[in-house]
């Protein structure tokens, strides 16, 4: 039964996520699940042996890449990502049982919370006072607790402390999205689906020449980039990490043959995985086969390659 | 008197790099400071004519690049920056006056800063109940107003709400540094100093070439990069925000050339501005001093252009 | 009164093409021709000073470039081009005067030109005999001094030798053409038409990366590229000779900052000049207007650039 | 016994290459040489089946990549090159038996080769008259029948025509050498021997940035361009033909990568072959082993890839 820390406490959207990466059948069987306080925390327990898969937020499409998750997979022992999962974020205005809205006077919530539901919180609960909560899972304990009326948390911790949800799917900005990943030990990527995602960290020399040459081996093979973040690195003066995720699997032809001149060229390069994405996150990677069977023509003695055969 | 909004509310850390700003020279004689609660509600005031000036975070060591700042920035009404202020990130233990830490048993902290003091608190006040705050200010206001015995917040809110600081420059990750800047509806940059920053947001095709070609704007003039975020846009299929921060000034002439070239070549350019550093934030753009003066000799007949004279 | 050295003796395509020059304005007056046996040495009486100007092949539409031309410009003192006619390579066929077709025999040829006018030969003196000539206008001499019935020559050489024309404009291959050019010492050059050339000579390291950053340079300028080639010298190991003319003049300011750059960049860069070429060469270089009125206005503080005045 | 057709007439330089070529064991067995009038026609005879090679004069260096050559085998039915062979081009001045250089007053000269012994012929026949020859083997050919006292031709003239050389190895330039290659219908390419050169042809759109992109491919893969050569179609308006020979087999990784990447961007690519240069032509093509070694290992879960193996 697999060991997998998540950003916890129960009941965060975290902890949503890891289950719905374990139902598509990422993690074989029971799932042990093992709460830790940050991103980074999650990540320790897998390199310290005390989880097996580690549950993390990546990407929020309002507030961008998760950077201590980056930080966290850039440095120490490598971790390798297999699987992801991407939730609309929507939260869940939670009551005790029978607790109808004319009776809610204080709002449990976690601040960042606090402010994607703004609009709904002024219109339906104008005179409620908000109170702190620690987090979004949190916020439904405090209601379960009984130091707050309501709280603003997930469909998840509703379930887990036995709470109604008085509105759902609650949230004034409709298009927040975060992507999950599910990251382990290195091992063979799972099998290509030809709707694969491929995660690389490049350190490079601070030169915008040397930024350039990375992102020609992906131009020049017409392999799509679908994020792409660059910071100085603050201990190594001179030096940028460039995060990067292109469409495609290690098993494409040209994301291969992309990922080996990397390696020739830069500094390091850690290979974060390539894992399916479920729907194509991009254009599939150009197939080779039309330019490999003309290769074979002409290696053949045919006249114009292959590609007249 | 310059009105000026600030991510609030008193007492933030944006609050305290606003007056580092003003007292600067960046903006002259006093200033009205104006509390909004989100970097974009702030923008918005300056667009609304409510503000003159607006100053928002802009980029975290630790978090990277503050997404919803960059967004507000790269939409709507164009707006320029002209000034920036890095302060290291460290708190303040705050108590009410003559409290000593013996006495404290609850503390009132904005969870994003109860997690990055956690080892203080562990060694300090090991038994100490964490209540959560709604911001850094926020919990200077809980303890004078007697919601909790100690807060972890700002020398700034200390001072506001007259509290004494038990301990500070508190923090677990000694690094953490936030920038933030100071922006304006735009008018001519601040004269270049030789220790600039320019800052533009393009709008590019989703294509790694169109990205390349851009990048390569900077890398043959030989222009640093100090940050470098793109994003697909969610609401135009197909295309990316780049944000770019180089080194250099509009009126260096490299710098010149290449916002030029972008302006032909890419999709959308949106010029934040040139503004000082105070310290050198990379690479002085090279000189065009010797390449000039070669090409005014090949002008003028000389055999080997000036470079001889 | 100038004195033009060229590819002689008199008679040849390089002195017709010299009096055309001439009689295009760029060399003012009279002009005193002096022959040279090839185009090294046309040039190299420019440079000891036994002619102010050389006029010699650069490049044929079916020969490519003319190699000892180039490898004369490449080395040595400077010298700089300033003007160029392209000439249809087309023989005339001259015989003593009043002799007939019928009672040609014997036909003088430089081979190179026996071979461009075969066809003709075959058709219409098919049984008479080549005699080999010393060069095109030696051909003409030959049968002034009766040691030929008919010559393969230039019209010009008719006319000096007295001779009648059989037949003219002979070519078996009509799209024969060859550019020459007027080379003198390093001087300012002529004033931009708005249809000009320009060229360098680039010495650059056997990279392929050096070769790709030189042309970049041209590229994200968009400037066209009318004639490239490129081989190893021999004399340095592991260096290149890059040959290379652009569209545009020097006072464009795209050409010119093309330019700076690759003083800035390349081992060595060799001026060759600018100079009109009366019809355009290719595409006008990009005019940077509306890009510097854009520039001009982001440094008065327009909000869009200039690009909206 | 295959049939050669090779620049004529007998006794030429390219005769001189032919043997050399088939001594070398690329052609087996005995051959049977076919003179023909220009390289265009060599290759003409392959085409029209007349023929089962041709070989031709191919890159001069003092002229530069032979024009006609390329010309002829950039069009038509496509044609292949299997071997190659360098010559150093140095003339042999040949006399009857028997006579004596105090007896020479006239000498047979093609002319271009009249200009390339120009000093010898200054120093010891000082008072000879020069008499025009149709090439190289037609003035042996004419000093046997009796038309010149001596002739400047070539070792294997001499031989041909039972003539006796007064002085070998004469040429003013002593780096003159000529490159000729061996062409026929494609078929598989010579066996890799790790000195190998491979020559393509390119059409490109007349873009600065279609001819980087296709130099692109070269550099990021490190691979070695021996010979540049571009040039304005005049068929098709706005397209360039690029010459390009590069180091290294079609059955090395990086150049069987570059192939395929030229296929996919180019209008049209004409492989030329893959055949052994004898000594290395430039840098050996790099390994892909340790890149390789590092992609196996990634993939089967190496966490540092197979670097570390």
């Amino acid at each position: 039964m697999p060991r997998v820390a998540y950003l916890g406490p129960e009941g965060t959207f975290t902890e949503a996520a890891l289950w719905q990466i374990a139902g598509s059948g990422a993690l074989a069987g029971e799932v042990e699940p093992r709460s830790a306080e940050s991103p980074g925390a999650a990540l320790a327990m897998v390199r310290a042996g005390d989880a097996d898969y580690a549950c993390v937020p990546f990407e929020n499409s309002i507030e961008g890449s998760v950077i201590p998750t980056l930080d966290s997979l850039s440095t120490g022992t490598p971790l390798q990502i297999y699987a992801e999962h991407t939730l609309d974020v929507a939260f869940s205005i939670v009551v005790r049982p029978g607790v109808g809205i004319d009776r809610v006077s204080t709002v449990a919530a976690f601040p960042v919370a606090a402010a994607q539901v703004r609009h709904w919180l002024a219109e339906h609960l104008p005179s409620a006072t908000l109170v702190p909560a620690s987090s979004n899972a949190g916020a439904a304990q405090d209601v379960a607790g009984g130091r707050a009326d309501a709280g603003v948390s997930t469909a998840l911790a509703a379930q887990r402390w036995g709470l109604d949800v008085l509105a759902a799917d609650v949230v004034d900005e409709p298009n927040a999205r975060t992507r999950f990943v599910l990251a382990a030990p290195p091992g063979p990527p799972p099998r290509r689906t030809g709707a694969d995602r491929t995660s690389v960290i490049l350190r490079l020399d601070n030169t915008p020449g040397a930024l350039v040459a990375a992102m020609t081996e992906f131009a020049v093979r017409d392999i799509d980039l679908t994020r792409i973040e660059s910071r100085p690195t603050r201990t190594e003066l001179g030096t940028y990490v460039f995060f990067l995720d292109c469409v495609g699997h290690i098993d494409d032809d040209s994301v291969a043959q992309a990922l080996k001149a990397l390696h020739r060229r830069c500094r390091d390069v850690r290979y974060l995985g390539s894992w399916p994405t479920g729907t194509a996150a991009g254009a599939v990677p150009p197939s080779d086969d039309d330019a490999s069977r003309w290769l074979i023509g002409l290696r053949e003695g045919s006249p114009t390659g292959g590609s007249g055969a």
